[in-house]
């Protein structure tokens, strides 16, 4: 078994605010993250999927149905959005790097049929990042 | 003469819009940055002070004290924020990436006391940078 | 005035060999770059535009039509292509950085209108990489 | 248990084509990198090592025998060559980014005996790259 | 589950040497690393933490607390210090990246009280990294 | 003109102390760099040469000589060495960044001799740079 792995890259708006704490509650738990006109990343996306590279080929996946499936599920949906108010999947979750990495998972696991899907690496800045693999795919459903 | 470049990051949202443009115009100039919600970005800023080496210390400024320039001027002030709601020096400015160094030379030039500020870049993303050096100076300020 | 520069990635093959050289003398002139099966790179182009940002738009230059430009004029003739073999411009010429950096410069000046082309930055590896800058425009043209 | 990373470059030509499909299907399938004439990428080979820390050196293996190692497996042999026509345990395959990492495990496993490989991890451009790990091992041999 | 990074840089100076060998043998197995002046590295640290995101606040641990755990535990005892003569816990050890990893590993796991530490990434420079994981911190205590 | 630049690393250790300062100044300026003990880098040297490519070879200089020179006069003197100690170029000096790329150009600038050394810049961490240019030249020497 190979793991391909495909990088792309989205810039999205985000803040973080817990309706059901008091607004102190928010300042303290969620610090500069709570300002509620927003602020922003350069998101990177790291995607992986796993499986025999077909011999006629020498692949895993074709690549350029991959490319397609990332641009229409999380260019399109996510690159120069708010995170907050234009993805719904988000609705009603503190939308950070490990909430939208599950959300991610959950959006593309289905999509992938040649191979499946491995693990999804999420970076917020180059300092941060998450990683969301087949373990955490139960509880991701 | 030394050139000294000190690099750091700011996470920003930000989105174009002109108010004397038609909705259409709007979008067709400013695409996907157009978006109402916003989006965002993790800025990088290097900041080049040039200036001779003082024999006594090898430095050609203190860096422990452009260190708390910037975080007085750059980090406090548009880290986690919105440049369109938060950053006056940009009110009544689309806040492009050129806009915005010119405004963060014009901030920190007369902050800068040993050498003198010779070149800002900023970089919205890997791919997109922008340079104000000495000879934008005039104008920029 | 600003300077704006867009980064682009592109892979090609090429080779060393000058048809007025021994074969000894190519071997020792230009070591592995000679070896005529060819090899090749992830070249990264750094495009530089400078000029006054419009303040209608805070731009120095349309970021969409510099894009269309690098499509048609980079990327459909240099991706995934044989620089020797594929690119008429480099005809007659040894592919190194330095005659690949001037074809570019060629190319695109005359296709920038918003702003001048400022400099063309090439990299063929992360530790190699060449600058071609308006004073070197005279002699390329 | 420690794993060790030693990372290294190395510039190839390649491009994808299959005799058993027509010419037609090898463009459909392959795309851009059926171009016969070739084209490259400057490959980033990762190779980690597992093992115990030798308590007398601190060290899970000689790092300098390693680089010998990769220098005489990988950089003499792959790097400035064409992977069609230069590399025979390529003979018959796609030279795709997964093959070309199943044949650096099944060259670089038995060359390393203080601890043993654990992966490989090949970027065939910075947004693309595949992992071999112990379970591909099997198969790999 | 889901795994949070969080990658931090410090600055140290380090030689190896081991009282038990020959000056002669010290030099074949150290080599310049033997140089009993010193020298030095940028050390970048990864720290993974493993556990389920909180529903209330969307995060597997407070970032803000990770922070100032890893400025206590790393910057302050190991950011421009001498790893022969600064680090205690380091006290008849060859200073290696991997004795380091498991020093960091010791130091970080007990310290970590929201989820559990999962792996830690030790870069010496882009080209060397150690990585110990929850297999390793049996040993490692 | 092209201008041709080389990137290669080093590994060195230093700390900053000027005799004629109190201890207590010492610390104050010098801050961490103070520290006896010494703490290191990976610094990355980039070295640029400006000149005419030569038609026969496409080539501003012989990469191969330039390697040579490289690795003779940076290698071979700084890598795994203690700066303070062991550059006698530098002795009586405070070693920080600026003065290491002033010595830097005074040793490299009359070992060129296709091209000529156009700037150096030095990395003494990816968030801090100096840049020593064609200006700085004649108070280099």
């Amino acid at each position: 078994m190979i793991r391909v792995t495909r990088k792309l890259e989205f810039s999205a708006a985000h803040f973080y605010h817990n309706p059901d704490f008091s607004a102190e509650e928010n300042r303290r738990v969620f610090g500069k993250c709570n300002n509620p006109h927003g602020h922003g990343h350069n998101y990177v996306l790291e995607v992986t999927v796993a499986g025999e590279p077909d011999p006629k080929t020498g692949m895993v996946l074709d690549l350029k149905e991959l490319k397609e499936i990332l641009d229409r599920e999380v260019t399109q949906r996510m690159d120069h959005r708010h995170l907050n108010y234009e993805v719904p999947e988000l609705a009603g979750k503190i939308p950070t790097c490990e909430e939208l990495a599950k959300v991610l998972w959950r959006i593309l696991e289905p999509k992938i049929h040649q191979g499946r899907l491995d693990r999804i690496r999420l970076y917020e800045s180059p300092d941060l990042f998450v990683d969301c693999t087949a373990d955490s795919a139960k509880d991701a459903r």
